[in-house]
């Protein structure tokens, strides 16, 4: 079952062609949880040769929605805060993100996103935000 | 003045890896405002075919940055959120920041995010954020 | 029509307990727009002789809530974001929202918080958040 | 140590003559942690009889404001972003707040804010925020 959800995750994610520009993994998607990772290259950097904020973020919010999503369905990011901790060096970003609480039609989320350096993990960023529920037309 | 000034940012812009790699531009920077844009191609889009929320939040995030540095000099985004309004559905995004307060060591930065489809400006998200003094090693 | 709205309004001020006993006043409120105000006095402040951060996000978080009310009627505030710019030392807190962009269930406002004194106004922060509108039961 | 450290914090919240007003208790404080409650009185109510929003941003502003200068020492908070999830309805709130990483003159700060009915504790909002060192003049 969870196996199938994490195809038909990584199914969406593939479809989003930003993602694949990004080159985005969905690590791990089960009820109310998400993980997504980006293996960092040369092209996610900025100018002091750690990940460019936009690449942080970027994560946190997809981290967001999808463990939103895996409450909601199919789902959008209505807003989201994040407040960066450290300078995301290393070669590897990993996010976290879980349900906080839902109803019926939304759901707020928090994610912590992750520097992998030299194998060792460091938190680098938090993110807070409300996944939205998208009616199908 | 303001011309050497956009010169800069535009190269600190450029020093920027993915910010290449998302294809920004800086419009417009001077004190206390920035304006940057991306002209939307394929690759920023995600599966419905609006532009990813990833690109823009990327872009209000540095268009932020950009309006406090305007303050601060080299400077970084500590935090920020973004509310979307709207569906990013166009052929251009384009995110005007402005200082609110700002005191030695910091700046408050609002910035609108437009989406610009036939011509027509529509605004797409509204974000808020502190952008923070990077101290010389 | 406006002025009943502005009763209206008050009249909902009026049945918060809590509101009565921080004495805000609904000054204003029409189509998309709102102004709350506290006249300070020694109860509404922390211990360094300034408005306590509370009472100036409740002031934030109320005027979100009438600005988004002015289009969805009865709602509530899902969630905000404040940034302070400067201690609010004076003698009346003023704060004015609008409706930034809406929907059928949901508005996104922004605020604007003042602090006046000696009759002069300085922005002291400044808030943006989502509006709910509550479902009749 | 921690008793002492507890008799301070509760000496600064009894010098916030709001605090007072509001009746808020500092329950626990250690370093990088810290515990406000509210017993809940007919003047914490909004119109629908559950506390008012003003009054769990209140708690939640202070809880992180209080974890932040577990770290820092005489400090404010910056900027806070609060996420409602139900309505709070009960006789006692709770806010637990962490320091969740940290700098030199800065903290981000996380909370949980619970409401307590009929003994039982509900999540009914969180926070994140950016404490900042308060520098003597």
């Amino acid at each position: 079952m969870t196996g199938d959800m994490l195809a038909r995750g990584r199914a969406v994610l593939e479809a989003q062609a930003f993602s694949r520009l990004i080159g985005a993994k969905l690590v791990a998607w089960s009820p109310d949880l998400a993980e997504l990772a980006i293996d960092l290259q040369p092209h996610h950097l900025q100018q002091h040769g750690v990940a460019h904020g936009g690449v942080v973020s970027y994560l946190a919010d997809n981290a967001l929605t999808y463990a939103g999503g895996s409450r909601l369905g199919d789902s959008m990011t209505l807003e989201f805060k994040i407040n960066y901790l450290r300078p995301a060096r290393g070669e590897r970003l990993v996010a976290r993100a879980r349900v906080t609480g839902s109803g019926k039609t939304q759901a707020v989320c928090q994610c912590d996103i992750f520097i992998v350096a030299g194998g060792a993990e460091k938190l680098c960023a938090v993110a807070q935000g409300t996944i939205w529920k998208v009616e199908p037309p």
